[in-house]
């Protein structure tokens, strides 16, 4: 199958990581996929969310996502009527899941990061990429935190157990695609978020079928890919060096 | 492993299903599944949402799901702030989608069908129970249209190609368990909502471990468990008596 | 005069009443008239409404009402944008001073109960069955708290000093008609609804002529109406055994 | 009984009227009754409510009830987070429908008259000075419509078939008073407001015993007052001259 | 150029200003000039905005700007659904800096000041209006406090430092003009706001082209004839004898 | 006076401009000044404001201004709660009025131009910026329309009248100061933003005092400041290359 960008089946776009793109957040990443292009920033506060007991030592993650008007085109209405659109709903909850399933939030202590994820172009794929891109912020952002400076993922006094990041998967005309461009996703008949580890364990699997649906087969064919696809995800991930202050 | 209400790691609890329970809407099913009880509404109307064009010949499902104040323990204040939850937004999302999966909207013509689904009582599970019963509720609706009186799902025309509905499935402490109830959801370190067709078929996978992780030995358990619930609601749904005007 | 459902001009439509409909709340109640049905819950909680001062001793009632989507055809849109309208706003504050006027928020000690009235179907006297159904879900609540177990409405340490319940009454073509169904409301001149006491005391009236009005002999007639209408729904309410847990 | 302003039971509090208060609506009144000051605009629009039928002849005529901020004290927040509180919208309900029961909607034609009041001082009996102000808004409105003009209430060719009134009555320590201040609303036990028509026709009752009930004899005792006080007024309405334009 | 009102190009609109218009704010000033009539009252409060820490010593001083529906034609829709347009947020905040720019927020100590202007009538300047007014309901609102009675504006002890009133100028077809009424700001190609002290000074300048620029020989034309009319208001400031309560 | 960042009291901070930094919208332009950065984009829609009539031929420009939550330290909650807050509102009413004054609306034609200002990194200035940059991208988005390809802002045919460009002032410690960061526009006692265009006449002029005054003669040294500044703007917009498609 010839794909509208030319890729083979099981290829990802070319990504490109821009660290420290802002600078009033410990963490700023500019991250972008094909068409796509995603400005995440990770800021630390003291102040926990209103349900958690600030004595019992542990902290929390969180993210919103966001389109900017011109990141699509017909332009985009902005979210202010105080209606957020379950679409983004769903994604900021996504996001914010996929990132805590990696941390340890004991060892993070009481303290609470928000990641935003503002899409500045959206060409398909902006909420795995979030994902992709929002776990590189966090990383930054822990790593400006004194007591955590220098530490990578999974070691022990760390809070961040693990590498995550995501993928979008699909079925077009029954063949399975890696990393749908807006027009494949559009196209597709199955899409399939997947959001794994760096130890290639399942955190989100969201396959849906609008207006069709899959067998196992397909089923299986679709997490082989997104899982080549996360691996070299999670080494680019990894290879972007550290933030130093 | 012993469940909290003795059964059986692959046994769904009770269900009860109360067709015309009230009589204001063309389907209106009552549904329970041990403590869970939602009310399905099916309406139906001419007004196509502002998005479709009516000359198109298609029509649309949609569906809303709402917890009373009263289904939950303590009482779960009323969405009426303008702020419909994330939650909820997320999951009428997933009961529409559901629905139309099997739907073919160019046979149901320029209609609007609304499937209300409002949580009496909850106890684990609304959300798939939701979907279950959704369809029979659907199902009387399509058959108050009098040109598809009596025709069964699959029916060449007949608007539903195939039956639907929903079960959870998860990981508690490793073990794969159908049908949780909310003591056992609560624990859960992997929750999987899954809904199929009457065929087999995958309509949505939402597997999601929330602080933990899966790998694929366990996400296959998982699957087959829920093959089989799904399996068995499908012959209830079927056994249930068309509603006779 | 031919009523449209064949009763007497002074005759209610049937009743029934449910109690443990539900089992989150220590009340619920699901009451129907004729074609009108509600479900009634009631929870305690030991959050008093900010304006209280918990100091003080005293508790509060309050009362919620709504009418799902599916409780009228056509369906009724959710309030959920954020704009309870002001009927549904009109209905639940006099639900809650029905049942204020008939307790001693002394007795009942800091405590906050609220009523749910959620109308599952409509056929007209949705607000005053909502009262006749929550005197005996807030009853039940009541009895659920050990100190007040077994006490009966009047008796001394019990804090309901008696019971409450509600019917409406109106002119229809100059007919004085008892517990109107929507069909005669839509059509009647007059609309009044009343809310008596056991001991045959007003608590309520709230007679309204929308575009029509009325002299004070059809005044006195319609409280005699309603007078023998609340008479017989209170003895159903007494007679409604005790819930036992 | 002493009352607080030395009046007697069955007195009404001074009465002062300014039409033409304001010059931008063709109904304009300043009305107040001892330290309750309400500005009543009674403006005309060709534009119906979108569930009127333009074709259908009629008019409608609807009322906005509000308190300015510094009518009392402490000062009294603006209702613009987009929650118009339950007793705001019930007040401006009542207005409305008080108004168009001496009303012939017909004659009216299709035209739309709004009557805004708003509250500039607040002492008691906003709702029922809002109507009586009302009416002599409406009935300046009603004359700016040149085939109207010199026409009064009551004459064959005049949508306003006859004046209508209001006034609040109460039970103060089991003694029935006219025209409540503030002070004395804020301790009695039964609180009744009536409107009726110049020709002594009820348009609405609503009595309210909060934590209290009162009696058939109460009642008309209440009534009877209320009678008293409401001719009062419709004569100082069809006192006050006719706007010359 | 002959104005629409017959004034000089200088000439303000005559000014009246009537104190303790009404009773139950300590300042409370009906102001109008030519057809623009606007309710200031001032009230006082112990409750600092949140965003202050009350041990600062400091107080605050705020301002909200409202339109009466019936003080414009066609009516203007209230602004109740939860969003306060850009226009009244904007002259709500002018109005509040306006005040502070003359208030010694030290001396006036942990006290909350909130000035509301309602407008009435409008019939152009209604934001310069609301200034000049708001100042006289300010002053007789900190003359009511007791350490406070009697002193007056730029005295040592007394929080105001000195006057401050406000007036619109404008150019239309490249005429300067002073206070500009409905018809003239509506026609106006360049139309400015001017805020000054007694002593002369500016507190806020807002000039502003809509479709049309100016040069800077129209800029001090513009000053001259705002300095001039200011002047003068705040003459009539000053005349207006205190409140004496 | 020495300056936080070393500049000269009339130097503006260094300016990079990057022109199509996105693809999805007509005209995209990164701006930056010191460490504010702006991200502008400019829609363009065949669809009218409601309020203008289409057949009258000419179009419209409006303008969107948002802070990123990354933005600032701290975090800066994101403006979804249906209430934009008074100070975006007035910015963008601001921006929209500044690029309205030099588009001939008529020459424009029936066509909507958006331009949406993100503020991705905030240091002082974002308003002013915004209208710099937002010129830029309105620039390119005229040029995207065939008819008005390669024409330059003054000739005949093209809707662009004049460039235009905007600029803060402040006067801090009494010292004239051009293109103020955060921490001198925290400090200022006077803080103006100047709008003029290429031939150097006024669009706006906001000069506000908060808790301060100033006088004349300040008044010139700021605006003379302004022009210098908006000088060497203009002169960057000017000289950045056209966008060629």
């Amino acid at each position: 199958m010839q794909r509208i960008d030319n890729r083979l089946e099981d290829e990802l776009r070319p990504i490109t990581i821009q660290k420290q793109f802002t600078d009033k957040t410990p963490g700023s990443v500019l991250i972008s996929a094909g068409g796509t292009m995603v400005l995440c920033t990770a800021s630390l506060s003291d102040k926990l969310p209103p349900w958690m007991d600030p004595e019992d030592g542990r902290g929390w993650i969180t993210a919103e996502y966001n389109m900017l008007p011109g990141s699509t085109s017909p332009r985009k209405k902005r979210e202010r009527d105080g209606k957020v659109d379950g679409r983004t709903s769903e994604i900021q909850r996504l996001i914010g899941r996929s990132l805590r399933a990696v941390v340890d939030l004991e060892r993070l202590g009481p303290r609470m990061l928000t990641v935003d994820c503002d899409v500045l172009q959206a060409d398909g794929g902006t909420r795995t990429l979030s994902i992709t891109g929002a776990m590189i912020a966090m990383l930054d952002a822990l790593h400006s935190i004194p007591e955590f400076a220098g530490l990578t993922p999974g070691e022990e006094r760390f809070p961040l157990k693990d590498y995550v990041a995501a993928v979008s998967v699909g079925l077009l005309e029954k063949t399975p695609l890696l990393d749908l461009c807006y027009q494949e996703d559009f196209a597709a008949d199955v899409d399939m978020n997947v959001v794994m580890t760096g130890s290639g364990k399942f955190v989100e699997i969201q396959g849906t079928g609008e207006e069709a649906t899959f067998d196992e087969t397909e089923l299986v064919q679709l997490l082989q890919l997104a899982k080549k696809g996360i691996r070299e995800l999670i080494e680019l991930q990894a290879d972007t060096p550290h933030k130093v202050s």
